[in-house]
């Protein structure tokens, strides 16, 4: 299964796409899919309340994919996670996570608008495997336990500026990952019980139809366990956090392809977490 | 008049302080002071209902302060807003601003516990002008235009682990910014037409009773209006949100004092906004 939120922005509704591919409203069991639902149990709720067939199918052919998670509290991004992208933008591969957050006002749907901010001559894509966080984790004890804390996962388009975040940025990247749209979350969120190995996905980027990024989730430095494990020792991570895995090679700043442009088309996708396509606007 | 959040983490109420020093609640007017009560003109409801004389007392001399507004979105920081503290950190001045985030569930009343993390050696303090945002911003047209977007005023203690942010970081600062109880906010939020020159305000901290800094927002490199104006140019504030305007020197990471122990006593205050305390514990 896979839950998801339909809807006009801000007015998304709860859904869950059963494994015939039906959809159903899940407006019986929740208000919404956010960190209180997932804390909450929401996911095996779901799945009960799926397998007793008390859910109404949801006519959801005209609607709009929101975000799959609202209000995440954070939207935490890994920096250089590919040791090949980290290369290609002229840096050495971390020893430890890097971290960044964008604001959560920049989450759209993996179908909305991208636009260029103004002044901008280098905006550029990221695919990136993101984490949504089911359960509080502070300090936790080792990698193993973290995955525990993690509900599902979702595809990220780390959209970024990069000379806001190179160069009017002092080095601290957040300016140039900030802008309004710079951030498409979805289509569905995947419980993590239905990944069968999150370090073994295939994800890809194209812009045009033409392929950019082509690699997998076994590349990462730091994998997700890691990762919350890691972060636990800095930071307390709450239910509906969503966290950016990190990209790999392929994107614009390498110089091997031009920045996007007004009309262009991104599409990204990870293997069994469904795919985005985000047509470039203007801001 | 002041606006506060008094009680228990989690279960503050909404509350006014009148020129007179009496406490009256406002929970008649609003469920909270958040973001959605600052842009339905909040504040101005708050003023004429204390005029009319409708709120009623609040026996408030048990009551916490909790951080002065809910939920902000966003606690954005400027660095190195003070040229002295850009040099007694090692940088030079910056030409624009810089800017980080901290996540959201960093922040507590300004009489609260801060928490040294574990694995610190090297936790330090920092004062700061913190201004609410009241209106949503973005592309605005002058620095001029950006003070109609701020509700008001507060102080915040931009706590940070200097390790963290300078060496387990790869450079990001987030990461020595995060640690929980790191953003103690507050005590009130003063209104915005009621702080006569924002630019020119002392703000003083110090430890077990020792000063540290001692400067005056006159000495920001970038104003207020010129922060608001710029992160404009980048993405979106909304109402509730928090940007934390820099520290000046004084701080431990200078070399001059020693990092923070546990059973140590930050205050801090800003001309106008009150004063914060806060006890230093282990996590």
């Amino acid at each position: 299964m896979r839950l998801a939120r339909l809807g006009e922005p801000g007015q998304e509704r709860p859904a869950v796409i059963d494994d015939q591919g039906l959809t159903r409203d899940l407006t019986s069991l929740t208000h919404d899919i956010d960190g209180a639902f997932l804390a909450a149990d929401g996911i095996a709720r779901t799945r009960r309340a799926l397998a007793e067939g008390t859910l109404p199918a949801l006519e959801s052919d005209e609607l709009r994919f929101g975000p799959p998670v609202a209000r995440p509290g954070i939207v935490l991004c890994i920096g250089q996670n590919y040791a090949a992208h980290a290369a290609e933008s002229g840096a050495e591969p971390p020893t430890r996570p890097v971290i960044f957050f964008k604001p959560p006002n920049t989450v759209v749907g993996a179908y909305d608008e991208v636009r260029i901010p103004r002044g901008s001559a280098k905006t550029d894509w990221e695919v990136e495997l993101a984490v949504v966080i089911g359960k509080r984790a502070q300090y936790l004890d080792s990698p193993e336990q973290a995955l525990e804390h993690v509900a599902g996962y979702t595809i990220a388009n780390d959209v970024s500026e990069r000379d806001f975040q190179l160069v009017h940025s002092g080095g601290q990247w957040s300016k140039g990952k900030s802008c309004a749209t710079f951030n498409p979350l979805g289509p569905y969120l995947v419980p993590a019980d239905e990944v069968p190995d999150v370090q073994n996905l295939r994800l890809r980027s194209s812009v045009n139809g033409e392929p950019r990024q082509d690699s997998s989730t076994a590349d990462m430095i730091f994998s997700v366990a890691q990762i919350v494990h890691d972060l636990s020792q800095y930071l307390v991570l709450d239910p509906g956090d969503v966290i950016s895995t990190g990209t790999p090679e392929g994107v614009a700043l390498s110089g091997r392809f031009p920045y996007l442009s007004a009309g262009d088309v991104m599409e990204i996708e990870i293997e069994g977490l469904g795919r985005q396509r985000q047509v470039l606007g203007k801001a």
